[in-house]
């Protein structure tokens, strides 16, 4: 498709944000020759002149893009500039000039500034789509809770219109969170099994080695309900569920996305305890080395009861999914980093081979670190008996790791272009925000149970499996 | 399983079947442990000692037994003996003080002689299970035609019981065909597909790249049809279309069999051109060489209207699989040499991506010359576009390649504990031939089109294929 040229507008252009995923991202785009007529304006606090915006740019990238060319850098630099200004309208009138035609504004900012930065691009008219398109990237978190998610949506609305707002998680930008669609809708195999009266139970992990990495301020405010439940795994979790659409477009997927998320049976604020667990890692050994737990990282307040870890178990009810446990759950300082998606089939009902004891398949969607498509069957072990044994079939998916902003090369392509299906609408947000709101209650009390880093999570987490279920681990494989 | 001590006695000890496959797979089975009690017993009409008859074995083991062993040689070597006659009861009463107690007698003989053999046998007393066990083993062919296996039957009945007979199908012995039925069976995943709901046709093709290879006695006679699709191929099908079994027993695994031959549509005489198609081939080139045609193999007559290549059409009229085509071919002097079961998935309804012009799935069970399960099904195209691209899920089910013997072991050790599962029972026979009578009498008339050798066979082979359907070609994958 042919994209309208068009200016981006990166607020908090020289945060971190920008310097390690945005910027790579457009610049990769660009070295494609998918956004020719590409202008970029950077905005931030600091008082810096384009040149030295230019060459901290050039400076993260040689850094940061491993296939970076000083050649389609200078053609790209000749088209960025910078303004300085904070944001207040009276600052940001300084970019009325700059800005003309259609504009995409990415605001790489704290959460904190989502609401002063739309209210103020807005209320100079920056938003008027007089003299062409106009659209407001933000990223997540979209509001701590509900409620506060509600006013987020209220104040993007006093100046800008919902078509215009492109709410990022870039889990949806992941090759493999769109090949979960294709795979699923491209052959023909998966919708007699995809459904209760074939799986017995969805496991979602993401699981990280890192630990706080410095991000305190904003990592103790949200924990790990916040930073991956609410927003990636659910996402996850809703497009595993999803009813077949008839057309694939925006609106199709996220009204879909929405049902699903609209027919989770909610959590009773009395039994949290059954269907949500939460963990805090504690010190620990991560690749030989002493860590300290998250209670001793630096920028941690004493009073802190953030959790870590979390894991939730999610029932949908409507037909397909009846009595189906999703689990949920992502940690960090884990014992390794993946993430995956694991859809376990019922048994057969009769079991007609000896071998083994329990006759279930796995569909695995691994995600991360490497991108692959397990599935996990039962076959006759070669020789003279008849017994069965475990073959895996198997597709490695895409031959190299995925770069971390290869995903954002997708989001951006996808706002230049109008194009709205891996973006999130309100409702989604919002259904989700309705989902874990009983968690975040109950969690406001207590603590979460320490395990140590370089574990497989707290202990506590078991109890959420229904009978017969057990968490799967990297050594399962 | 612990199996009885017992005699084997081998009829037609001296020819070509004993030395290749049935001597070579005792003498593994022997060497394993799995035959610690076992006696051999050679009869043939050459007038050898059982010195010269040992001497035959060792040198031809050496030849075609990859593991050979002398030590466990010298162990078999001294249970072994030979006793030279014809199939008269005047010389077979010279196996009566040879064969005492449990004893399987293995006919390695020409087609032609079953019937005396059987009868021979029966009428000096040797099917008398009163010291032990007797049991019969029969190769293919079992008769030429519907009337002709009627009558061996009835032969093979004057002195023997049906639970004696074991009518051996080597394909059934092959690890590839038993992983047939476990993979469909012990994975949950197979029924809900298993069907005309989602299964567009099957292919269960065998072909080989060998010509004649000098076997003019027998195959001017047989020919492609009975030799291949009558048998072998006609077990595949069947076993592939089969309804699941409650319990995994000879008798019924071997009823659902026959119940799916009995489902079979019959073939009309006046339309045996739908369904079936006869080539024999010509001269060509095969690995860089000149080879002759068929009319031009050593020892065919020029009235020969035998076919080397024979493709067949057929429906199941039942509820599962109602309006699906089966398509069953085998060639001599192929391509490629290769067997393999595929079945196609139909098209999803809906085409959501883009990207390929036929989104149907493969399920293949490659059976020769590697064994290996792949799952063709499509992914999505790594890249900023939402295309899709096929991808296989793959699964090496053995690493090595098959020994041809190995068949024979499962089935020898089979028979040695008096589990018929992988034996014919005559109604399989009986029902396999009432299929294809109508077929083999229409080949009573005119002549086989001419293939090339070293080509994919017939042109004409192509007018069986439904709308839509095609033929797979090794070049597919």
């Amino acid at each position: 498709m042919k994209v309208d040229p068009f200016t981006l507008v990166i607020l908090g252009a020289t945060g971190d944000l920008t310097r390690r995923l945005l910027f790579p991202a457009v610049y990769r785009l660009f070295a494609k020759g998918r956004l020719p007529d590409l202008k970029v304006v950077g905005y931030a606090m600091e008082d810096w002149s384009t040149e030295q915006f230019q060459q901290h740019l050039e400076k993260n990238m040689q850094e940061f893009v491993p296939d970076f060319s000083q050649e389609s850098w200078e053609k790209l630099k000749a088209q960025v500039q910078y303004v300085s200004g904070d944001l207040t309208p009276e600052h940001l009138k300084a970019l009325e000039p700059v800005v003309q035609g259609n504009a995409l504004f990415y605001l790489a900012l704290p959460p904190q500034l989502f609401d002063d930065a739309a209210i103020g691009l807005g209320s100079v008219g920056l938003q008027n789509e007089q003299s062409g398109w106009r659209r407001l990237i933000i990223e997540k978190p979209f509001g701590w809770d509900l409620q506060s998610a509600q006013q987020l949506r209220e104040k993007l609305h006093q100046h800008w219109q919902e078509p215009q707002l492109f709410r990022i998680d870039h889990f949806l930008g992941k090759e493999t969170v769109q090949n979960l669609m294709v795979f699923r809708f491209a052959n023909r195999f998966m919708e007699p099994i995809w459904n209760s009266a074939n799986i017995a139970q969805v496991q979602i992990t993401a699981a990280e080695t890192l630990g706080l990495e410095g991000r305190y301020k904003y990592y103790d405010q949200a924990g790990a309900l916040r930073d991956m439940l609410q927003n990636h795994l659910m996402q996850i979790f809703a497009l595993t569920a999803i009813e077949p659409v008839s057309k694939w477009n925006a609106d199709n997927l996220r009204q879909h996305k929405v049902e699903v998320l609209q027919s989770v049976r909610p959590i009773p604020q009395d039994r949290v305890k059954d269907f949500a667990v939460r963990g805090r890692y504690g010190a620990g050994e991560m690749g030989g080395k002493e860590v300290p737990g998250y209670m001793q990282e630096e920028g941690v307040p004493q009073t802190s009861r953030t959790e870590t870890f979390a894991a939730v178990k999610l029932y949908i009810d409507n037909w397909r999914w009846e009595g189906v446990p999703f689990y949920l759950r992502s940690g960090k300082r884990m014992q390794q980093g993946y993430t995956e998606l694991a859809v376990q089939f019922k048994e057969v009902p009769t079991q007609l081979f000896s071998g083994v004891e329990d006759l279930s398949n796995w569909l695995i969607f691994r995600m991360k670190p490497e991108e692959r498509i397990d599935l996990v069957a039962y076959a006759k072990t070669p020789g003279l008996d008849l017994e069965t044994r475990t073959v895996v079939l198997s597709t490695d998916i895409s031959r190299q790791q995925e770069i971390d902003f290869t995903a954002y090369e997708q989001l951006i392509m996808d706002a230049a272009e109008g194009d709205q299906t891996h973006f999130l609408r309100f409702d989604e947000v919002e259904e989700a925000w309705r989902i874990l709101d009983p968690i975040l209650k109950a969690w406001e009390q207590g603590q979460p149970e320490e395990y140590a880093s370089g574990s497989l999570g707290p202990n506590g987490q078991g109890r959420l499996m229904d009978h017969g279920h057990y968490w799967r681990s990297p050594e399962d494989d």
